[in-house]
């Protein structure tokens, strides 16, 4: 089994950080392995960003499908960039990090939290919980009040904040979930769980287990309406489209 | 790893059919084994079914903690009954098989419809929808007409009603994905999906999966509050409970 | 007309408290008597509780129905523990005290919220008001930080924080209505009456006087589909469950 | 116990039916009297006339405060019509029909239909069954294709439609609770009831009974800010409404 | 074009406030005069208010349509009071405040929060809430907790207030757009848009420009069935709503 | 003033008659004028179509802000692809067609259909409705059965097919308003408003209408988070997008 993890933007250090955690999410016999696409923001804040790395989604998953033979699809990056778009390209499951999260952790906890860097406004958020059916057990966004860069640069601050977010979570929100919606925080994600006593999931492992489950059975994403291939028809400028159309 | 399949109702035949769908579902080095309590109703319809039907889904659970050693749980009934209280006996994961197959479904189709037997009243589908946050991508229950007895009885007709409703529920309800809510429809779900252009779903096979998953991140129901142990005091008459209080 | 409460946990003294309200409570020509089950828990914290509660709910209910000719039952237990499958076994109205006191609070109030002991998860809370409708006009859960059985041997500090919470979920939060979410807070809601100008409200007593109502009216439960009796099959080890099915 | 039926419109002969099935309703010990307002619209339908018919509602609540001694009130027109307001200018319980019945139906039924003479849109009925959080257990709205005048004046053909119409409501909408939408069905409210197993209700029974309930309880509405009384000051052209402002 | 704009209450210096708002806000070439009716409330707080200045909203239209020539209708006051029944009196397009500056934010903002003078109970704003569809990018209510009068005499403590309720909707809401939610605000607006970066719209001017908007495309209400003229009928004390009847 | 609207499929002759719309719905003073991107895909139909017609949309929303003075922009495709990416890169307004037509319509009419072409699935609408507040007004879509080529080459029968459409919608959905979801049948919008008492809106008139009173406010884009500018980095591939940055 072949899973192609694309991260959506064009920053090659954060790859390498998913691929290291995919690595270690995968079961033996999986085989995973992670790319950016050649084009697209080298870093991801808010709808632009999103609709801009979509493009490069979307290439990487239609080479994923015509030249590399990838049986799952997963969409690096906490935003879920284009999770619809590239559902209709191909017809091999497409997962991205915070459906995979959060539908992990409603089988094991009543409700969660979600850790995040800076705050930028929860309309985006607000429409992700609703498309995933998770409005309901979702308590909180916590910040760390740091930038992932700022993170990276002064980890041991942020570690302190890490776990102040973490703790107001479960303290004053009552949390009894936790989401790490940065790949920056996965490698302190052990020593968190080892403070308090909440399931804390990244996005990564969880998408690598169950694009596993899913290609176990044999499942593909239902082409019949919403998301069949595009129809055929001339796309200038992105003519790597072409290869997707409906036959 | 130890997958337990508790079918909550006290008939044997029904516990062997499962037991076949769980073994073809597993995946190598997964051991699944399928129970019936020794107390409880035949079958399972309606609330109060559901009710009785718990006290030995608990007791297998407790059992399965004490005794056996499963890694994973499993509620082999599409009602999910006692799916709440039986998370709070264990640490291990619980998984009901509505919740599994919606959950699994989700992630490739935008919506489904259930094939059911009988009309039945649906206030328990809408709790259950709610429940599992997929109000939103559900689309109808359509009855085969027929009761599980009566589907064994006549399969000919059976498989004649299931066809019916699977392509009502595609045609007529825009369903974009299938899910079978009885486990006697799983021997003719290739039969179906050879004719229907839909992800086509039981509740058993996602259910393993997922357990797999879950078992194999090495993740553990939340305790910390909703789900948290049974407090410590007597139950006269449920003494089998005392195992499961927090120490 | 003779009212039923049942206690669904096994403590006699609480059966006892649950008998004084509802002596006062009732109108002239009403007879009310209060049971416990000999079987299960000794109090009721969670969804196993609610669980294994429930048989005992069921059998009093029956009993009620053909050895003691009552017209009408209520759980006397703030989580009405087994509301549904009770509304099966009988056609003679079942209330709940959550929801009576919910119900009856609406009319008079535009919102309310909800005095409890100690913070146990909000999860069941949500499920009750979604159930009841009442999620729109539900303000919030205060507590008193203080177990059942502290409260009762340290009242003085008890009420203190009693009257701390109702002023809190008041001022804080606006609160129009306040519901006691324990019996054990009953016999000082005169006092907080006095105090706080909102309706205040136990249970028991609008259990009572709703019960009093659907009897007087002549009207039993719907048995169309949803909560008729349970289906004619073997139920080993609750055989008390035959006399309820349908004949 | 003195409880006072407001028929919103100014045709007598409703009042005296709605006076009628009150006098049946009543407990004995029971005072129930019916009256119009001399002002406002000869029947009630739509917005509009519901805006206009609300001053001889406020009208009437206050002269019943100050004059007639009245403990309860009941707005007697399946609309509701100014129920919030009369709720701010009295602190004695103010009950609407539809309210009411839908109230206790919600005890006694999982959901239910609504019988109507002619389709007249639904934005008035959702806001209805939202402001009393009933959306959930709403099943639809069945006409007898017939104006109240018309039903009257043809009651054979009346009776058939309406039997046709609860049928539909069973049979095609599975509800399995029929509330009456017009006072003109109450008649043959005991004939329904003999040909089809589900609770039927009018709305003034339950209407009745839910204030002796308050009145019975002690209870008075909540002054504390939603429905506090009217502020002090001047109303030209609505004089009476001084002597219900905050003293 | 002309617009009519309808102070619900009876006190004139409102009327001069909003025609010296609408003034402003109108394009060249819309006439836009302001009126009190004769009869109702000198201000308006709460249901019972909102009812009796109904009765004022429609006789002002009806004369509007019938001796005035106006081309649109601004109920101006932010409770938008009697809306839904002045639609039904006229086919001219009829505009409230509340609903025309949550319009406008909705497409230039992702949420607002409503600055208010006095907490009065969250039920009416809920309501109109859910009546625009603006439940989900309402962000909170913030009070300068002086009333409309005491703004009046002490504007320099107002306007402090004031600058304290944007900027806690802001930064501890974070509100993304400021609605004033009284005209008493609006002189001020200005001095609030230099300080705070984000839209802030009182409700006269959108108002305003989506009735020039609307009479522009030449759209009138919908008399379908909903909004539909009042039914012929006698309606004593309220003669002037025989003009606006259907014919 | 000068709007300019951007078709975002690379069809020119659809262009053309947005942009004859377009100068119909126009007021006296305001510039009109229509753009297609020079690359995305000929005509759009789902999300992926939806995904690269928004890099075409990004870039014509900043080459209208840096090059050509417009003052608001109007995404002229029901889909309205990229309309919150669309936000981010400009101050001004920007509207999309959907958003528009339901904005305006709610304001004239109690609830809507839409009618389309053909079916496509639902989940794009059921966001696009959530997303802008109209789940609750929103009635039905109804289809003609006719792709948009289709209709163009026998409008003869397409004409047919449409009134089939808009009278399904009103007798057997009670529709009170319509909305026409393609721009081919703008040309007989007129005929259609002869033959059905509702108001019938295109897309595109509401969106200019909306635009101008916008910028007739000077309203802008509220850019204090979730729609502000797009952070300040490198875009490989897609260098257009650095003019829009956070300078």
């Amino acid at each position: 089994m072949k899973i192609k993890l694309i991260n959506p933007n064009t920053t090659q250090s954060m790859t390498d950080g998913v691929q290291e955690i995919a690595l270690k999410a995968a079961s033996l016999g999986t085989e995973v392995y992670s790319v950016s696409p050649s084009r697209g923001p080298a870093s991801i804040a808010g709808y632009a960003d999103k609709a801009i790395a979509t493009i490069g989604v979307l290439e990487e998953i239609i080479k994923g499908d015509r030249e590399e033979g990838a049986d799952a699809y997963i969409i690096a990056c906490f935003g879920d960039p284009g999770l619809d778009a590239a559902k209709m390209v191909t017809d091999k499951p497409v997962l991205g990090m915070a459906q995979s999260a959060m539908t992990v952790m409603r089988l094991i906890a009543p409700n969660f939290s979600i850790i995040g860097n800076l705050y930028g406004g929860m309309a985006g958020r607000k429409e992700a919980l609703a498309k995933y059916g998770m409005t309901d057990v979702y308590v909180s966004d916590r910040y760390i009040g740091m930038s992932v860069l700022g993170f990276e640069q002064d980890p041991v601050r942020g570690v302190k904040e890490l776990r102040r977010a973490v703790r107001e979570a479960i303290e004053l929100d009552h949390a009894e979930g936790i989401i790490l919606g940065c790949a920056g925080f996965v490698p302190y994600a052990d020593r968190l769980r080892e403070e308090f006593p909440v399931p804390i999931l990244d996005g990564i492992t969880p998408a690598v287990r169950l694009a596993e489950a899913l290609v176990g059975m044999g499942l593909k994403t239902s082409k019949v309406s919403t998301w069949n291939y595009p129809q055929t028809q001339e796309v200038p400028g992105f003519e790597f489209m072409k290869a997707a159309q409906i036959k």
